[in-house]
Parts: structure tokens; C-alpha cells; sequence
């Protein structure tokens, strides 16, 4: 793919890649570590959590099916641990938590990065490392959700001013990633697929563009998350038959990354995740759904809370780390007909 | 994982995988080449299918993200191939046909292979190469579905009587391969899962017994596919409804292969692919229900035809390559609820 830069050691971002960054990064130098070592760590980490999952079947090899288990949670532990190494070497990121360890703690950097240390940089990352835990054991695409946010911490502050770039790991029959950076009002916000050459260990452009806001698209998708609350909320169920009867195409693997993902590939998509009484939220507004919210975004699609009636997910500041809620995202049009039959 | 056996050049298969396979092969000599070409050789084509996925995202990035389609069917080409070019070195398997090239013809061996050929095993083989090509795009998990009869067609025969191996590729962030064997009454059939180590090219068992029959699974799993047609079957759509309200959960990837593996890690699972006049079968019958009914059955599941009224897949004999059908399929129980309230 023409030649590529060698930006951090063992991985390469391509021309192409970079020049389409370049799009949404301001060139005034108030930006510079996005690319010289923040975007390049956190997709190296990426690389590196694909190749772990390639041979994570190896624990469970040695002994009874039961074993998976903790294979799985090998898996997630050395997922989250790839994204903190790299940070290591990102001196303008200055605080980090995760899903994992749900703590808002300062990074230690390694003494060689953090000499180079730019002043007027300073970032927030919010992560989830392996998102989808559950269909790893069926070896179905799974994914990890990361965040970034300007200043010393995520919290109390409104996730469209502050949170600006998301990247989300994709790990199936190839090795993709996507990105979406959202900063000044002066340049466009971007949302892109970078796909991983495995032999050359690049970051290449793969689909320069991802948009939900297609015009009359071919195929409706709809994936419907806690589908047990339909039982609680008839709204919800009504609208699932209106999505059989108007002839939208299930697609719902249960990973929240690849269901997102889907949509964005095929240029439409719906993703309900409803709350009830019995059946709760259990997505994290800031690991998961304020980073999938900026990508939905940033591809010309809305994301709105369940629970407030559609209010935009990116409005309300988070408070705490391990805040839940539901969550109506996707092609704008699919999801203004969700909430009007939602909260009717 | 322990001491492994050179069986086809560039592939291996663990010890302990080849000594589960034996279980389920007579060792008197009637059966030679499974272990000694055809299942090392086909277990290679799948591993090369998996390398070329990795780096499928190449051709799409030369463009616009339009030119993925061209992509993807080249992908398809590759796996046919692989499939096609693995067996010219398995002299038992006389006779082929794939969804891509439905037509059965003798196969063409490689002249090395033929003059040690073996006269009592004659084999057919019925595959498709890359199933759930619309998932590819997205980067979901896609398998391969091969299915070997005994006698020179697959056609015109009971399937519960001559297809006795059946082979699911598994292509997601592992490589991963589910293989069914069910030979003589006398033997174990057995349903195994094998995963590909990438350094060492060697296919080790994860899982030795697959079961579909596990007493009291702690969740339950639905996959509804063909989902429209809910709109012509009030059955359907009510039984929809009663997952729902017994908080079964979804399921639903559209690839036939991580749909019904899905169920086979978990223990559990139930996949309903119903027809309507309006939205008819799509499942061919001897490239996908016959092989994926093996595995099923194999498992300790069922799997019967939606049409008639819940008869038995294997049951009845496939008389032309392209004929398609409804199936309900999966944990034995929660088939015969689908069909009691289906056929209601």
C-alpha cells in the first residue's frame, strides 16, 4: 500500500492512514502527540491484543472444556495490560481507568517518553479492553473500546466537549480498528477503518469514510440488545415486530463493538439496548457507550439515552466510573423512529 | 501441547486430537485415508482459508470502500480453491461439488497421490467454501461447511446413512474447527473442536465432546433466522415471543457456522430458520443442513425440516445439488417445544 512511517517500534501507520488523521488533527502544533504517539500506541496495543486472542485456545487446550474459563480471563487480563504498556510511552496521557479497574489513576511513564513531555497536552483515556467476554468461547468477533479525553479526568465534565477521539478494536477473520476523532468546529470529524497487514505488521486505510447516514439504504438492520426487557416494556416489543413486519434484517451477536461495527460497514443500522426493572442497564457510559456514541456520531449518526427519553448520550457529563444506562443509537432516521414508538 | 504428528506437508495434528479421532475410526484398515489424507488435508485448506482472510482487507484498501465487493468475491474464489487443490492429494475422494460450482465431478487427483490410492474408500465430497459472505465486510466471524459421503455422489442416498464426517471452519480472532464423525454403530460418533496454532501450524483439541444435551443449562440461547418471515407465520412470531418471555437469550450472527458453534460451546442453543411463500428457504441442503445436521446429531441434537412438519434433515435423500429448506435444529428439548408450537 505505497509506503508507510514507521511511528513507534514494531508498527507502522500507512501514508494514506495518517493523511486521513491528519483531516481532524489541527497542524499547529497544539495536537502533535495525537500522531507522534498516542494514536500509534493505542493501535499497537490493538495488534497486540489480536495476536493473543489467536492463540488463546492453547489454555484450554490443556485440560476439559471448564478450563475456558480462565483462559478467557487470561484474555482479558493481558488485554488490559497491552493498553497500559502502551500508554506507558504516551506522556501526554496522564490519567487512566478502565473496565477492568474502574479507577481514575495517574500514568506512570516510562523515563525516556516522559522527558519529551509536552505542556499544553494533556489526556484522559477510559477504556475497555476485551468487550464481549461472553461469545469469546464461541470464537465469534469481539472487540475493545477505548476513549480519549482532554484534561486530567473523564469525569464531570460533558463527554461532546471533552471526549474526542474513540478508537474500537475489532477482533474477527482480520484485524480492524476504528477510528473517530472529533476536535475543533473549524475541521471535519472523521470516522475511518484501518485494517491490520499482518505480515508488515501496517495500519492500512481500509474505508477512508463510515457513514450511517446513507441514503436509502438497501438492507435495515436492527439489533436488539436485552431483548429480556421486552417482556417489561411493550413499547419495546411492538417495536420489534414493526421491525419484522417493515422487513429490517436481524443482525445481533451480542458484542457490542461488532454490532456497532455492522452497522457502520453497511451504512445502516439500529442498536436498541432498553432498560427495565428487572432486566438493567448494564452498559458503562464511560467505557462503552460514550466512546461508541462518539463514533456513531462522527459516521452522521445519533446516540440517546433510554432512559431520559432520548436525550443525546454525549450531553450528560459521567460522574462516576461505573455508571449503567441504556441506549438508542444508530442511522439518525431509525433512531428518531425508535424513540418516538419508545417513549410514545 | 505434547508431541505432534507430520501428517501433510505444512500442517500437523496434535496426538491427542488424532487419538479422539480414532475413536470414532474403525482401525481395520477400511478407513485408512481419513486419518492418513483427508482430514489433515482438509483441516490445511481451512487453516490457508483463515491466512487469506487475515489479510483480505488489502484489495479493498487499493479504493472506495465499493470495491470491497470485488474483494470479497475474491475471497471466495481463494476458499474454493483451497478446498478444490486439498483434495487432488486425497485419492479416496472420487467425486465433488461445492455451492460455488454445484455440479458434481470426478476429482482430478495429483499423480503422486492416485498411484497409492486405495480401492474399498470412495468418497464424496460437498462443501461450501466461505459461508456468511455478507458478514465478511463487517470483520464477524464466517465459517466454511464441509460435508464426505461415502460412494461416489452425495445424491439420491439417505444422508443419515452415507454422510458420515462433517467439517465446520471456523474463521474469527481464532481458527477454529468443529469436526463430526459418526462411522458405525459399533464406534462413538464423536463432535470435537480443534484450534489452529498459528507459529507451529498445528491443529491441537480443545474441546474433546461437544453436547447440545447438557441437563439444565445455566442460560438458554435462541437464533432466529430468516426472521421475516414471522410476518407470514404467527407460529413464528409467538414463538419469538416466548423466548422472549422465558428470557432465553438472542443469538443471531447470519452465518450459519457461528450460529450453530454458538450453541455447541455454550451447551445449549435452539437455530430456527422457518420459510414463508414470501421469504423462502435459502439453506442449501446438501452444502449446509446435511453437514451442519451431522454435527448437530452428533452432539447429542436434533435437527429437522421446518416443511415437513418436523421430519428428521438426515432422513431424506437429497436429489439435486441446489435444493434448499427450512430447519429448526439444536438442543433436542428446545426443538421439540419449537415444533410443537410451530406445527401447532
Amino acid at each position: 500500500m505505497g509506503s508507510t512511517t514507521t511511528t513507534t517500534p514494531d508498527i507502522r501507520l500507512s501514508t494514506d492512514l495518517i493523511s486521513h488523521l491528519q483531516k481532524a488533527i489541527p497542524q499547529d502544533g497544539t495536537r502533535d502527540s495525537l500522531l507522534s504517539s498516542v494514536i500509534p500506541s493505542l493501535l499497537k496495543s490493538v495488534a497486540e491484543i489480536a495476536r493473543d486472542l489467536q492463540s488463546s485456545h492453547h489454555v484450554s487446550a490443556a485440560g476439559t472444556s471448564n478450563i475456558f474459563g480462565d483462559d478467557q480471563l487470561n484474555v482479558d487480563v493481558q488485554a488490559e495490560a497491552h493498553i497500559r504498556q502502551a500508554i506507558t510511552s504516551c506522556p501526554t496521557i496522564v490519567t487512566a481507568s478502565s473496565e477492568e479497574d474502574p479507577v481514575e489513576r495517574p500514568v506512570v511513564h516510562t523515563s525516556s517518553s516522559s522527558s519529551s513531555s509536552s505542556c499544553h497536552e494533556k489526556y484522559t483515556l477510559a477504556f475497555d479492553p476485551l468487550d464481549g467476554s461472553s461469545i469469546i468461547p464461541s470464537n465469534w468477533t469481539v472487540g475493545a473500546i477505548i476513549g480519549l479525553w482532554d484534561g486530567p479526568s473523564a469525569l464531570n465534565t460533558p463527554p461532546s466537549k471533552s471526549q474526542f477521539l474513540s478508537i474500537l478494536g475489532v477482533f474477527g477473520p482480520r484485524t480492524t480498528a476504528i477510528i473517530a476523532i472529533r476536535l475543533l468546529s473549524s475541521l471535519p470529524s472523521i470516522c475511518l477503518e484501518a485494517g491490520l497487514d499482518n505480515l508488515t505488521q501496517t495500519w492500512e486505510l481500509t474505508r477512508p469514510a463510515l457513514s450511517l447516514s446513507a441514503p436509502n439504504p438497501k438492507t435495515k438492520y436492527f439489533s436488539p440488545a436485552n431483548l429480556r426487557s421486552a417482556s417489561d416494556i411493550p413499547q419495546y416489543a411492538g417495536l420489534v415486530s414493526q421491525y419484522i413486519a417493515q422487513a429490517y434484517t436481524l443482525r445481533y451477536s451480542g458484542g457490542l463493538v461488532p454490532d456497532i461495527v455492522h452497522g457502520l460497514v453497511k451504512g445502516h443500522g439500529v442498536y436498541l439496548s432498553p432498560v427495565s426493572e428487572r432486566h438493567g442497564a448494564k452498559l458503562r457510559r464511560l467505557y462503552e457507550l460514550c466512546p461508541v456514541a462518539l463514533v456513531v456520531e462522527c459516521a452522521g449518526g445519533e446516540a440517546v439515552e433510554f432512559e431520559r427519553g432520548g436525550r443525546r448520550i454525549l450531553e450528560r457529563e459521567v460522574r462516576e466510573t461505573d455508571e449503567r444506562g441504556g441506549v438508542v443509537c444508530g442511522s439518525g432516521e431509525a433512531v428518531a423512529e425508535a424513540v418516538g414508538r419508545l417513549f410514545a
